[in-house]
């Protein structure tokens, strides 16, 4: 803990707090604010809270005296070697030398935090902090502490002291209208585009009532009656001339009905964002995909907010299944580290576990998933290492769950998602599920080594390949060559669906022969249950990609994303069913207008782009290695950009030529050509029939000749 | 839970909450307004937190229509029959017949709370809360829910929508100085006595600086540099004539030191607490002993706030094994329940159990047994009927650190305390600790019968019964027949002092012939190490009386309450050794004036006059059978009341006349008398030599003649 410090100009504070609280205060806020029709609508799943009372501690020696100023969020008792500073000092001199400082903070309406900042002694990611601090002072006035459990604080980019995490907000900048029209003595707005943000009214004037009817689609802004969102205003003649409304929603169209004595000159809004740079990039020769590409990305961008989220009109919450996917294409656009953990801190909570994530068995185990992904991704440990008792402690709920068979089975109070669809079984057994949670186990056997558990790590591991092979020995039918769907009371069902078959293809579960099988006998079988939510039709275009069915997909991808452009779309929806019409598309839940129209999940085609066609992924943590296998698909060219830690992965990809150039990391490209290809460096060495490889360097631009097959 | 209404005029609403969830919240914000020299001083265990999401439902069937108001701390959604209505509504007209009423509400900076009004429907303790409701809509609009964890609401006294749980505070009244001295150019003002609250300023007038020191003594109050609260203010010209402080402190003295620019014309205060009657009540021939039992009720009102706090100068914190004494000493003087349940369910928090109550391991273990007696003194059952889950999962911490004895023996973090005391060893396997715990599993196991866990019941009075053998076999040394103190390494050390000793025998873990042997060879031995805090004199004369010896302890309180009466307490003291004189009587912790001057342990001649004098004590829960066994301990007579759930039972007592009367219950007057009494009512038979008993009924007086041993 000890440390030496020298002034360092590039070195900055920054508010520190107890690592998940700011997270975990931030998604109780946010996810409370999804509305209906003026009734606030919280989340079904239990909501925890910051640390109101914890100790921030760090070890100095500094090489001369320094002044340092102290902000806090929270009364604070500070300490300076155990001994405490009497008042609350807005600065202080710290003697040279080595010493130990501590702050005390309370905060139970936000969250406690500090801002600490000398010219040696800063708060930063370096600080420790703990919940329990148990110093206690005897008789004699000896100070006393043991068994007190410290961790790494948390903190984000709140860099200057008024930047304080209990005013965070998101960004906003001024959109006009697009087009505005009367309808039945209203004005609907139309700003063009699903967007997001707080109505301004210009020019307002006179006192009486004004509602606003929002609407995903011009039917919904204009059915007063049953839009999803509104608010019914109320002008006492003394507001000012332009007013910005405090709550935001999401829309296109807002409909404005003012009583005769409100009179306004304009509508505008501020949209509302996460300030992200676009780090992933993808063109090619079909302006379709183009567009399609646009669309999810704007349509990610719209969804990753304070967290990522399900879809911005209805739900607003975070969803571990949902975010999942969003992790996914963050590392193909954004690479935004900090909302992938603040997603996963946010949909972990605290202790004790009393539910799974969102409540849904499958949600408490992609979120393992997910933080294997995002090492994988990332590289980044800390997380890990910092969180690693959370992820014990839900997964031991999770294995405390299963049934004698050793096997997840829901009880009382678990859902099983999987997915929205007709007619498809969730009880019993589902093998589903138990892939889901071998997955997990060898998340967690990867957690554990990082931690430092090695005993966890080797009971992982033995729990993951058990499970694994029981998995194989109930639902793999050897006769079909299929994995089947569920048991009840022991009875493997007659039922196939796509869910378990179509993971087993990319968590590489299945032998090449079973792949071939699953392939033909599931995937590209019109008779197995169709899928018909873009949240499944996301894996179920990885698993035909993974099979190199990269044409069949972008097929797929032209008619499903097409088809939802083709409707008018501006960004992409929770559910898209082909057969529908007009208002149909716009129906869900019982509801009118229940649908999402702006559905993170929608934008499955940026990951499908970057990691199966760009064909960029990394192999080591970190993209410390990494692969590129270029995939065309059938198009004449695509060029693009796949973000890693420190730079990217840029690749272009003809019919007869590929480019590629890499910040870092050890690369392979990996080229399928009917003729050995030509580079301007390295060596390319041939690996089967038609394929051969190429050993990439950081920073050199590789040019190679080949001819696609 | 369904509930047919009637209009009932006696029932009103209140305003009710998740079941301890306010409690945590007030004793977070009280704990943390202990200062030292105007740093705040904080708790050095876990803080918990309120959830700040719950549903709060209640299911009615009423005759007719009702229109119901609705108050909530904090926004939320109203669901009717599991269907949402719009908008957060004032009031609600809810339909004749059968309904389901649900409100979630989200609350993160103080805890959400609803006040509901109408004719039937009205909040109260009825209605049931949880933190996670698990209700999920479905694909096609179906709201499903399974698994969801409910219990019966808090509630306390916030019978108006006005009186919010957010707004709380004690009373106040206003105390004028009892006189006023100039030192040294500023002013001392005295109240008289011990006192709490927030200062005045009366005809204050011009700016500048204005210093408060407080002194629970003269020297501290004078002691600008050392006193351990004080306030400093800054004036601007512009305040009111009267300022009133909005921190409360405890005092006698305080001095004002105020600049020349800043006039004022008085100082007076406001004296803030808990409003509560004095039912108990003792009076005797010795006018020493009355003084002391009035000082002792005034020293238990100051500490009875809004929890059981141990000191009201220094801590204000709520610590278990000072609490134990209060709640004990409260059945003799207020009875007042809510205050138990407050401070049991402050102390005990929420789920994790990560630390022992108060980080000491005797503290989590008084807080069972506090639970058992209140159980035994109240009779109520719903306190440990909903937080039985929280009794066990401390059980269940506290069992996991046992060492591979069986014993508990302190881990890292593990604070034992057992007693201020020089010299005490506290560390392996101490007897005192085992005997705590053998209480606590027995009171686990009455527990566990109330909470219908039958099982656990089994296992617990297993547990209790196998420690107990342990125990004495370990500790218990045959050849002295007295218990030692410690084991370390599996070498019992030969160590004998009080606490076990003592606490066996008012545990009844000790035969008749082990009782005699402790009460001479430990108890009665001035080579067995002294005990000098209140806190465990507390113990220690009780279980003197419980020996019989009443006449040798009032001599002991004449000596040590007397002692500190003579050094002009008007409140007891935390410690108090006769050895020491003047100002080292203020010193504690190494600081001169440490020392608390009003401690909650100092007032156990209320619980000692009651049970072991006057001799009152439940044998059943509730007072619904109970002893009277009078010992006058050499007084002429005596008389008081002890509070019953329902009234009190009524005693006087000379040496040749006993007279009772009850409000309930089946009681045995036990009397000791030279020749057979007389009674106006009832039969009196003989138990033993000298001994006689009464059976009483309830509502009756008895008049006794009899002859004083």
């Amino acid at each position: 803990m000890d440390k030496s410090y020298l002034p360092n100009a590039s070195s900055t504070s920054t508010w520190i707090w107890y690592p998940g609280d700011f997270e975990i205060w931030l998604s109780n806020k946010m996810q409370v604010r999804r509305t209906e029709r003026e009734a606030v609508f919280p989340p079904l799943w239990q909501y925890y809270s910051p640390y109101p009372l914890v100790t921030f501690q760090t070890e100095v020696d500094i090489p001369e005296p320094d002044e340092v100023k102290i902000y806090s969020e929270g009364s604070f008792q500070l300490l300076l070697d155990d001994i405490q500073i009497y008042g609350q000092p807005k600065s202080i001199l710290i003697p040279s030398g080595k010493h130990k400082i501590s702050f005390k903070v309370f905060n139970q309406e936000v969250l406690p935090a500090i801002y600490i900042d000398g010219k040696y002694i800063k708060s930063d990611a370096t600080w420790i902090v703990t919940n329990e601090d148990k110093l206690w002072i005897d008789e004699a006035g000896r100070a006393q502490q043991s068994g007190t459990p410290w961790l790494p604080v948390g903190s984000w980019n709140f860099d200057s002291p008024e930047h304080k995490p209990s005013e965070f907000r998101l960004a906003t900048e001024p959109w006009n209208a697009k087009s505005t029209e009367k309808v039945n003595g209203s004005e609907l707005v139309d700003f063009g585009k699903e967007t997001f943000g707080y109505i301004k009214i210009h020019g307002l004037k006179g006192k009486g009532k004004l509602a606003l009817y929002y609407g995903e689609s011009r039917e919904e802004a204009l059915d007063s009656a049953k839009c999803e969102t509104l608010d019914y205003l109320h002008f006492d003649g003394n507001q000012s001339e332009t007013y910005t409304h405090d709550k935001s929603k999401a829309f296109r169209y807002v409909q404005v009905q003012a009583d005769a004595t409100v009179l306004y000159d304009s509508i505008s809004m501020l949209y509302e964002y996460l300030p992200l740079e676009y780090r992933g990039a993808f063109k090619s020769s079909d302006d379709l995909l183009n567009e399609i590409w646009d669309v999810s990305a704007y349509t990610m961008h719209l969804t990753t907010r304070e967290f990522f989220i399900d879809g911005i009109k209805r739900d607003r919450w975070i969803w571990s299944g949902d975010a999942h996917q969003s992790y996914l294409m963050n590392y193909y656009l954004f690479y935004d580290s900090p909302s992938v953990e603040r997603t996963l801190l946010a949909l972990r909570g605290k202790e004790p576990v009393t539910a799974h994530i969102n409540i849904i068995m499958d949600y408490s185990l992609y979120w393992f998933v997910g933080i294997y992904d995002y090492y994988l991704y990332t590289g980044d440990t800390k997380f890990i290492e910092t969180f690693y008792p959370r992820m014990k402690t839900l997964m031991e709920f999770c294995l405390g769950r299963r049934n004698k068979n050793g096997f997840l089975e829901p009880l009382e109070g678990d859902w099983v998602f999987i997915d929205w669809a007709d007619g498809l079984p969730k009880t019993g057994e589902v093998s589903f599920e138990q892939m889901l949670l071998a997955r997990s186990l060898e998340a967690m056997a990867v957690s554990a080594k990082i931690a430092g558990a090695s005993e966890d790590e080797k009971q992982y591991q033995q729990l993951a390949k058990d499970l694994k092979e029981q998995l194989f020995d109930v639902f793999w039918d050897k006769n079909e060559n299929v994995m089947k769907h569920q048991r009840i009371d022991g009875e493997v069902q007659d039922i196939v669906t796509r869910y378990a078959n179509m993971f087993g293809i990319f968590f590489n579960y299945f032998d090449e022969e079973q792949k071939q099988s699953v392939k033909n006998k599931v995937l590209l079988n019109d008779d197995i249950l169709e899928i018909t939510t873009p949240y499944m039709r996301f894996y179920e275009l990885e698993a035909l990609c993974a099979m190199g069915e990269q044409e069949f997909v972008l097929d797929e991808i032209r008619d499903y994303w097409g088809g939802m452009l083709r409707e008018g779309a501006t960004s992409f929806w929770e559910k898209y069913d082909p057969k529908q019409g007009g208002k149909e598309h716009l129906e869900m839940y019982g509801r009118p207008y229940g649908k999402s129209l702006c559905h993170a999940w929608g934008s499955s085609p940026i990951y499908l782009f970057g990691k199966y066609y760009l064909g960029v992924e990394p192999t080591a943590p970190g993209y410390s290695e990494y692969v590129i296998k270029p995939n065309l698909g059938g198009l004449k060219w695509m060029e693009g950009k796949v973000p890693t830690p420190n730079g990217s992965v840029d690749v272009y990809c003809s019919t007869n030529e590929i480019k590629v150039k890499s910040s870092e990391g050890e690369g392979t490209l990996i080229i399928n050509s009917q003729s050995k290809p030509k580079t301007n460096l390295g060596t390319i060495t041939q690996v089967d029939k038609n394929k051969y490889q190429l050993a990439l360097e950081a920073n050199k631009e590789y040019q190679i000749q080949y001819k696609a097959l």
